[in-house]
């Protein structure tokens, strides 16, 4: 293993089997991390939160993405900004608080002032020779879909967001994101590789022995299965469960909302897939007892039973959109072996805690879930640690998402690095 | 010694000054390190634990070298067996806990399933392409010399250990170590590099000023001296206790219990030496009081008045076998810095905790005595680092097999870096 | 940032732009700081300390630099010597106590005992062949300039540390720091690089908006401003603060205590600047009431009223010298991004605890100061990890010594390593 950490990254590469986990190094190395950063966080689109993180001019939200830090700003016009949370003066941090409410955004150090537009409007002492308009903060691209904000660091950001924005658009504007709140925000430090962290999102085939809570709302059917493994009584109910999906779709799509699948996973530069899927028991929501949360539905939704719609954006989110609430998460790589996995939670944003929701019944399947697969993801990193670890194959049948993040993740290296 | 850290091993091999201490880096550097793990811990049959570790068929017991985590099971034929902990599927790890109990190993996330010989015997949902043949777990080799257990993590291990065992066997055997019990088991970290830990560990020039209670059963006389610095005292004494061994070792062999020194510290590859010495006072044990801490003696020993028989072994080890109890230590480099010393007190399988024997009374010596050589590495370490640091003399008294542990570790490295 | 990290040194000097902050790598490259650590530490005076911290022959203090352990020791004939910290035996840290007092200096692993000259005068066991002679401690430069005690770990020390001596002697003997005793020490961890804590020593730009306690007794019109900013009101304080210092330096200088600046920060090897300025308020001291914290005066100073001498030097102190106490700062870099700024108040030696002086009193002021620089150090060490950290323009009226210190660590560095 020390040869492999000591590899080129572009070789490295070149020996990735198809359909296996990754070698070792690209969960370890800190190498392998920083072009991580630097080709996957740094130039494509990465989710970091939502609208109603900054719902009035002059709120402010903190997101850090590896060691760029980016203040998210609502400016006087109402309109979504983004810039580095870097004075330019001597460099300090503008903005320490992740959430907070200003005027104008000052530097604590020597009160450098800048507006919401990021032009730097006050700084003393600094003499007649001085420009100030050479000096406003630096721009970050964020773009909002349908009140969900990707951020990207590179000057020249994938022109694909637009395709994506377009076509997914329809999926969830229903849901209206800009009219929710974040009803309550979970961070917790996964002690893997962020890569981990997206192989177990990927694929439900641990499902079953890992989340006694998230089974109840989803089918197991939809976990994938090998057909040559299943019995008359296992066929039977996976034939229901494509005739349920079938139908489901036909009934939501006639209701105005999309539904069937669309997977440009491994297909585009901003990678993504979608589908509404039905939920088991009484199927409305992602819920111990499967009924919704809230009783406020979101947008102009009037049933519940609208089965859940999820997102997955390639490098490092998924969104669940119930009738009810929505949850949603982004993966933020810390180092080689820590992520941060932050989820949140948001309701109607008329809805009042308590009255229309209860927060334990609201965030209960999801925090158990998390807590659940980040015991896995460390076992997967202590795994890699390993000089007995070698790539091990995924099931052609549960794991064929993993398989095109993977092959997403290295055709998006190879693209910058060269083959 | 910024230069020192950066100059390649070979090179650093070839400055170590014969009689000396070695170079700063030997103990600072993580390449260093790097280069022991994989050398000396790789490539050597390393001491990890005894039989009565896993007494029963199914029983698993984990230890960890360096990266590599090693899951020695009892199988279903009473076979000691010994496999890495990584789940040839998506590589987590197998076994979380040091210690447990098991029918097959099976991997938490995907509920991949291997009998106690290392076989995958399930596997779901892989398709009709998969081989399960070519997924067992990875077999690690693992010998026992009279119920302790050592591993060997190369392909191809020394092929000395059978001369060891052979000339050791008689020695061991008759204080039954299978027939034994762990007593207690003792974790410390030492604030050192693993060497420090070994220097310290191979002589007794240090014992007068800093272990009050290990020098209550051992005989100062034991130590070594430089003979042009004792007067008519000290050199009567010397002379009593050359008397007395001599007497000691025929006595004992009498009775069938090899005694005599054997040295191969430094002239085989799998490195030993031995010798059963007196005690002082009463001279039964390893005791604050020198008698005999368990009221059951060991295997078929009906005197206590054995001495204590002392096994150490290059790389990782040291043992204690007293008529009533066995102390057995082993070193587990955790990092440059950093070392796991490892202690299991070994009693009568039948023995019974507060009956048969008192925990404090059987392991307060060596607990303190190990606190006290914990402190000493980690001055040794703190020195080393600082740029005023140069080896420093043996002295050719007391600390010949300082000397001979640092001959042996400078002799294998250079073996496998070429010199 | 990426590139810039691993640029050789040398280029990243000549990036430099003059007038500006430091390139990032300076504060974050682990590789700068082991050449900050061998060039500027390493071969230049150090502040460490003063000779009230030894005040008796055989009291020891030591002091890291960097990972050097020095002990400073006053020996039997009342002079202050230092030593490397590191017994030449083994390599084990001779003297772990922060301060202690001792006949001899013994080595606890093997008792090997050296006097307070470094000789080693006691090593059992080592045979005839082994000459104490060649194993005494290491010796390290150390100077007293007026009780400031200065090291430096080069063999050979720049000379004109005799210059700086002469010239500053008479500013500082007035107040007898030998006379002294350290009535409180305060250690603190800065969450910063060691030249972003000097940086913010080298400037009051920041003290209006940051230093509530510390603007009491310094007057505002000390730290600079741009001229073409000034409305009537501020010119006219302004020229009545120049009247006052050109007043007081000549009044201070007729009773004998030298006052007026002197400015070698870039100009000299051993760069340092002094300057004794007027306090606002009644100005007697560095307290909230701006009246003196210590009932006895220092020295055989009779009044109050004579500002503060201030004394700073490259690479690591400053000083202020009251007429009641005196405040001395040195920093000592930890690593790249951690730094320690040790504080030291000195008050008579005879002064009582209680009765001449309250501690709290005497040292609130920079007890505030500090935590609010050390927080005002880390939002920079955050800032230039950033990729959008980009080197920003000194304010020419209110940083100039902020320039100074980096053109002189600039040239040193450039000196040592070639340009």
């Amino acid at each position: 293993m020390l040869d492999v950490l000591t590899t080129p990254l572009r070789s490295l590469l070149r020996q990735r089997q198809s359909g296996h986990s990754l070698p070792a190094a690209f969960y370890l190395s800190p190498d392998v991390f920083e072009a991580d950063m630097e080709h996957i966080f740094g130039k494509h689109w990465i989710y970091v939160g939502v609208e109603p993180d900054v719902p009035e001019p002059g709120d402010v939200a903190i997101f850090d993405i590896g060691k760029a830090s980016i203040a998210v700003v609502r400016d006087d016009d109402n309109e979504v900004r983004a810039f580095h949370n870097v004075c330019r003066h001597r460099g300090a941090r503008l903005v320490t608080d992740e959430k907070t409410t200003v005027g104008n955004l000052v530097c604590r150090y020597h009160s450098w002032t800048y507006n919401l537009g990021g032009d730097l409007i006050h700084a003393e002492h600094m003499g007649p020779a001085f420009d100030r308009s050479c000096h406003g903060l630096k721009p970050v691209h964020v773009r909002s879909l349908e009140g969900l904000l990707f951020v990207c660091l590179a000057d020249e950001p994938p022109t694909d967001f637009d395709e994506m924005a377009k076509r997914m658009g329809p999926y969830i504007a229903p849901h209206n994101v800009r009219n929710t709140k974040v009803a309550f925000q979970s961070d917790i430090i996964e002690p893997g590789n962020w890569k981990l962290t997206m192989e177990n999102n990927r694929e439900c085939y641990h499902c079953g022995a890992n989340h006694p809570e998230l089974t109840v709302p989803l089918f197991a059917y939809g976990f994938g299965f090998a057909p040559e493994e299943m019995d008359e009584f296992d066929r039977a109910n996976a034939e229901r469960y494509g005739c349920l999906i079938a139908k489901n779709h036909a009934d939501w799509e006639a209701e105005g909302l999309p539904s069937r699948e669309i997977d440009e996973l491994d297909t585009m530069v901003t990678g993504f897939r979608t589908e509404r899927l039905p939920l088991d028991g009484d199927g409305e929501s992602h819920t111990l007892d499967t009924k919704a949360a809230c009783g406020k539905l979101l947008g102009d939704l009037t049933s519940a039973k609208l089965g859940g719609l999820s997102f997955w954006t390639q490098p490092n989110s998924w969104h669940h959109f119930l009738a009810d609430h929505i949850v949603t998460f982004s993966v933020l790589p810390l180092d080689a072996e820590r992520s941060l996995l932050r989820t949140k939670w948001l309701v109607h944003k008329d809805a009042v805690e308590g009255v229309d929701y209860d927060l334990e019944n609201l965030t209960s399947v999801w925090l158990a879930t998390n807590d659940q697969d980040s015991e896995l993801v460390g076992l997967c990193q202590q795994g890699a640690r390993s000089p007995a670890y070698r790539p091990g194959p995924y099931s052609p049948n549960t794991e064929m998402l993993v398989d095109k993040f993977v092959n997403w993740y290295a055709g998006r290296m190879a693209e910058h690095i060269g083959r």
